[in-house]
């Protein structure tokens, strides 16, 4: 009986080990395909160059939803299909004008851009005296007394300690999203907001706000790095200095767009669904490259490398170019609601969304059983530098799939210099690497095809 | 006395634990430290932009000298030195000229660039036949009858395969350092190398060739990989055509440089020492950013966070901004031999040339006991992301020192996109990060800091 049962586990083991060793040559195969075809990389060049400055509800998102599903319309692939969201329409006007005015230093201008959804100042502009602060503590204790008629300027740094870069952003990113509203409170008449970023540099950073509809909205910008350390220091010999800045945004009606979804259907279990996306909207100051181009077209790369491959899913793949993830993230919650609607049983979702650059892991949310057998992909790509498998996965686009029981997980690419270029005119498709692109592109398919060939 | 063993057994590991603390404490500090300030970016942008296209003999390489040793002789350390190194000088000459001659197609342009000792073609130019080739042994295939009196082009790309891409790197390198006198041997009049990068673009990138002193020296270029392609594609359809090129390259006697050295004296063991080093000289197309200024200016800013941080290391801490790495390695070599004849103990080598990217491990070469404490230093690095300790280690500069037996090391950064760079007149400043170059500065002065303070 032992002896049988040695040689069954020996052949268990044999079977295993054979087809641990096919897994890992097609993982070998879709990183060799990903790094000799431009496909992808000459994708996001021209989402890059001819639909730069696709925030929502503009003419150059509609070219960015056109392209992407002309792109897998032209694929074989399944089904292609525009999914029906409405989303908000911020204009942001005229280019934004800032500037110091300091009787002791003079008038020194300095690179400014409106946040997302501000309201604007007027053509006239806004000039007022400035009141700087690194925390709402501070401006509380600061108080009206201090604050009634100024200009607060936000000025705490994202913390360079942090190597989690997105940690540190997840830090500083409450000054931008509610310090018009914080300083409002105080009768603040705009806010200057610190860009950010680690980068010393002189792009200003834009990025959402979100008014509370208790206290008077109220005009912010983003200020450069540069821009917010001379602004202080002047502040410091000139606490009377004045800051003028004039924005013209409007808020417009929501506007009609789409989610773009293509898929392959799955051969053994064709209603479970693994969906793979980034977001196809991007700020209207830059080409959106690595926020979210990169995920998009990654997400279709993943697609194609596929079917070049001859690779037939178990499961249906789903890539989805999310729309309006900026702003309201309308279009995840469309594509959640829908699924709910249609029944669909989501079985995995991968969300990319921190850029084209080296690959460095996966996070995951998931029941602790399946978190195990995830966590033991690391070996399959050992070989390609890729390690870093953690708990804790998600997105704010496929975040509304957790009512499903849906497991969640990110692609994780190295994060160091992320937000040099986040929300910014830095961030073009110049500084997106093919290999590291790609790199990304061959780690999300390989993670893909094993969590559907081992049924994770 | 099973009981006071325990408790032996537990102060002691009490003790280990609190010690491991304490390190991994001065390892955050370092981190820290690195990430807030901005002093070795701002060196490494003066070395780029005054000290650019710094090749072996020239006076951009001479300024270099004094401003490396200007800025370590203002650093307060125990000894900085120039050690004199006599140098190889090759002159570029005029701006290169590159053309395809074809009948069908008309004539075209494209960028080339000498390669680093080629004799100049003289100032009439080379005109020629064309035979494309992708290895030696092919070209041995083709022989005189097909070779003499043409240009030999070699096609063979760096295996886009390899995510090792030195291993890329290394496997196509041979085209340029030894394909000129291949092709001579044959009777072939010139050489147009295909640039030893995976990317697609206009860069022609340049490097050293070695003439073998038995068959006559014919002048080499490298073309840019776009020309490469283009130049393969119309000789399929137009095997007549010719290939244009100048070149006004001159040999000049060798002239006299330095290796530049500061150091740290050790308050334990001050005759053992530790060489953290790079190499000063870069090609003189580019700004030599990522090779090796970044290398460089990591080994100095090492020596900053110590004195900045009041680590006292027990054995002296040298950085050595080596001389003519690119050509002779003249400069590691003379520095080995003044070890030598001053008969320096040389405990341990670790040498930065692989770019200011983000940081993911070292290799090392040392006797076995002393490797399996090195790789238990991985826990250190983990919290950073860094966790590739391999085997292996070294360099060109360091190279020399193996005869003492000393430990060699390398940094090993993501290597993914070096290659897009590297001697070409891409590698500038503006292609560094200033968090993936000081988390690459704080991962050196950790492992120095480590290594001295464990005496591994």
């Amino acid at each position: 009986m032992k002896s049988i049962l040695i040689i069954v586990y020996l052949f268990l083991s044999f079977y295993e080990v054979a087809n641990a060793q096919k897994e890992a040559e097609m993982v070998k195969a879709i990183f060799d395909e990903a790094l000799t075809d431009q496909t992808a990389y000459e994708n996001l060049r021209y989402l890059c160059k001819n639909c730069n400055g696709r925030i929502s509800g503009t003419k150059q998102l509609e070219k960015a939803v056109d392209f992407t599903f002309q792109v897998m319309n032209s694929m074989n692939l399944d089904r292609v299909e525009k999914q029906p969201v409405q989303v908000p329409y911020w204009e942001r006007g005229e280019k934004e004008i800032g500037s110091i005015q300091s009787a002791k230093f003079g008038n020194k201008s300095v690179p400014v851009t409106a946040l997302g959804m501000s309201v604007g100042t007027g053509s006239n502009g806004l000039t007022a005296e400035v009141m700087e602060t690194r925390s709402f503590e501070e401006l509380k204790q600061l108080g009206k007394q201090n604050i009634s008629g100024k200009i607060v300027f936000f000025n705490e740094p994202m913390n360079p300690r942090l190597i989690n870069t997105f940690a540190a952003y997840g830090g500083a990113v409450g000054q931008r999203t509610q310090g018009a509203s914080e300083a409002a409170k105080y009768g603040a008449v705009g806010v200057v907001v610190r860009s950010l970023t680690t980068s010393l540099d002189d792009f200003p950073h834009t990025g959402m706000l979100s008014y509370n509809e208790l206290v008077p909205k109220i005009p912010a910008i983003a200020i450069s790095t540069n821009g917010a350390n001379l602004l202080s220091d002047w502040l410091k010999n000139d606490p009377e200095l004045k800051f003028y800045f004039r924005t013209t945004c409007e808020i417009h009606p929501n506007a009609p767009s789409f989610n773009v979804i293509g898929e392959i259907k799955g051969s053994e279990y064709p209603d479970q669904i693994i969906t793979i996306g980034g977001h196809l909207d991007a700020w209207d100051t830059g080409e959106g490259a690595h926020d979210d181009g990169a995920g998009c077209i990654q997400s279709i790369e993943v697609l194609r490398l596929f079917k070049k491959l001859g690779i037939q899913p178990k499961r249906t793949i789903r890539a989805v170019m999310f729309m309006d993830e900026e702003i309201s993230q309308s279009g995840g919650k469309e594509y959640a609601q829908q699924a709910e609607l249609k029944n669909e049983k989501h079985y995995f979702a991968l969300e990319a969304d921190r850029g084209g650059f080296t690959p460095r892991g996966f996070g995951i949310s998931a029941p602790d059983e399946r978190i195990e057998k995830f966590l033991e992909l690391r070996s399959y790509f050992e070989p390609y530098g890729i390690t870093q498998f953690t708990t804790g996965g998600g997105g704010a686009d496929i975040g509304p799939l957790r009512m499903f029981g849906t497991v969640l997980s990110s692609f994780v690419p190295d994060m160091q210099r992320y937000f040099d270029y986040h929300h910014s005119p830095n961030d073009t498709f110049e500084q997106v690497n093919f290999r590291e692109l790609q790199m990304g592109s061959a780690a999300m398919a390989s993670l893909i095809y094993l969590v559907d060939v081992l049924d994770l």
